[in-house]
């Protein structure tokens, strides 16, 4: 990663909980925090083989920057860990209950109709609630699936930079998001069925769910990054409140393809089941159709052209129609 | 996956919330908790086009089961889980500032000596109360980081099956686990510095640990499935609290070479920055070598022997030394 990647990441998002500048002891830290009782035996042997080197290229979550090669990193790291997810949740069966109010008794109910929760959105609560109280929700790419029911913060309110125009803030598709996710992805990468794993696949599904809507919505940076890039292209559209024609503007065939190929590639690479001698994995079309993965690439491709890519260009769009106001 | 062992998973985990077979009613959950907006206008297209139909073997996690091959497709699955957490850890930088006692003003103390906790051990304890509530720490696969101070539960609890010696409730070293994790793993895994990413890596950090505490406490069942296998060959040895002897019997080193190849291959796989185009992947030792990777698996690999895995040999001693009291 370049030094200029990293740093737009570390700009963006303390998003959980950046204090800025204050003195740090980490070594103090770690040692307070860790062993209280002896490592193996192995220690001595182990510690000083490794130094701490990597390799590649880690990209931070989305950072707050506009610059177009970083929103474009960030979108493609973002990937890994929707299928990273996926394959997660794809280990358990369907588990109906998990998503049905009333199967599971959980503690919570439904002010206005009196309807007991299911057991994936009582959890769902809760994790916003602990997540919303360390600052999770005040950073501008992250939205809660609850933003009505936020509770107060813990810690000290962190200021963003204003990189998007205020109407952003307004922007919250997760009641779409949700729907796609409970109609038509989960029933395409879990087996039908019961397994009572109905915590874990509550835990995985809300992973997907954060995952999924961090995705989406950064569509706000893609178009904003887009429209400082070329305003006059789109002021006249967005003043004619001409949605196909900046529908127009914001797709490039060629590189959704692209995507699309990627993502592919990834959920067959991901989801295959790694042996202890094997020579190479092969990524040609004949040889994923054969394979065995995890999950089916073909089926997280399209359900990334179908569902995710348009209800991302949808933010955009929503974002751009009141970029003049 | 063979029917018996998708019966396997499913007899064991209902681990955060099986509820065994109250009536469910998945189509009218599924449709309360979904779309309150319209979907995308793909939605027509989209519908219908892939069916749900999975290829490859997924693995339930953890079964309470003692069968070998179920003990040992649950060990490896597991470590797919380790792997994409480690990965996902590793994109942000280390953050010290996380893991350091006050650095960041979380509202958790230590009521004995009086200290600030850092923001990950408030997290974690946060999380353990939430994840508690709904049971994961009633099944004997799970294991809390704090279990003196685990909550009521807010579901009725689960009965299961008693496949292991009792004495097997009170083993519980997560303390190891920690000090493995800060001091051995995280410094390899993250570059040295500050990107401001705090709540999110220390969403990562617990992920990751929770994944390891059930890796290497499933050395309980390992342990039970070796010893039903040749009890004759474990008594005299438990009798006589030969822990060299017992640990000697423990140990297949064709075997733990095997996991360790496989889980540099998993890490080098899992790791890759994948294109839309490219041809195969090469898991040959030079090119592995010279593969820019998001983690570097010789490490990963590095950490599994010298590690995991005898933390995990040691959850089993623990557990032969007292299968006769």
């Amino acid at each position: 990663m370049s030094a200029a990647c990293r740093n737009g990441a570390a700009r963006s998002c303390a998003r959980i909980g950046g204090l800025g500048s204050a003195t740090s002891h980490p070594a103090a830290s770690c040692r307070r925090w860790q062993a209280r009782r002896a490592s193996p035996r192995e220690a001595g042997v182990a510690r000083g083989r490794c130094a701490a080197v990597l390799k590649g290229n880690p990209v931070g979550s989305p950072s707050l920057s506009l610059d177009l090669d970083k929103v474009r990193d960030a979108l493609i790291r973002m990937e890994d860990s929707i299928i990273f997810a996926i394959i997660e949740r794809s280990q358990f069966l369907r588990n109906d209950k998990v998503y049905e109010p009333g199967a599971i008794p959980v503690p919570g109910y439904n002010l206005k109709t009196g309807d007991q929760q299911s057991m994936v959105e009582y959890i769902l609560r809760q994790t916003e609630q602990m997540h919303g109280m360390i600052r999770r929700y005040t950073s501008p790419d992250e939205h809660a699936f609850f933003p009505e029911d936020l509770p107060s913060l813990v810690l000290p309110p962190i200021e963003y930079p204003s990189l998007l125009h205020p109407h952003a803030e307004g922007i919250n598709i997760n009641d779409q998001v949700r729907a796609l996710y409970f109609e038509e992805l989960l029933p395409r990468i879990c087996e039908e069925g019961d397994d009572g794993n109905y915590g874990s696949s509550a835990l995985c599904d809300i992973t997907l769910l954060q995952a999924l809507s961090k995705r989406i919505h950064y569509g706000k940076y893609v178009a904003e990054s887009k429209y400082k890039a070329s305003p006059d292209t789109y002021d006249p559209l967005i003043r004619a409140k001409d949605e196909a024609g900046i529908m127009n503007l914001l797709t490039v065939e060629s590189v959704e393809r692209r995507v699309v190929r990627r993502v592919r590639n990834k959920a067959c690479v991901f989801g295959q089941d790694i042996q202890d001698v094997m020579g190479t994995i092969s990524l040609a079309q004949e040889d994923i159709e054969q394979a065995e993965s995890k999950v089916e690439p073909e089926k997280v491709a399209k359900l990334y052209n179908d569902w995710i890519m348009p209800l991302n260009k949808q933010v955009q769009l929503e974002y751009l129609l009141h970029r003049l106001d």
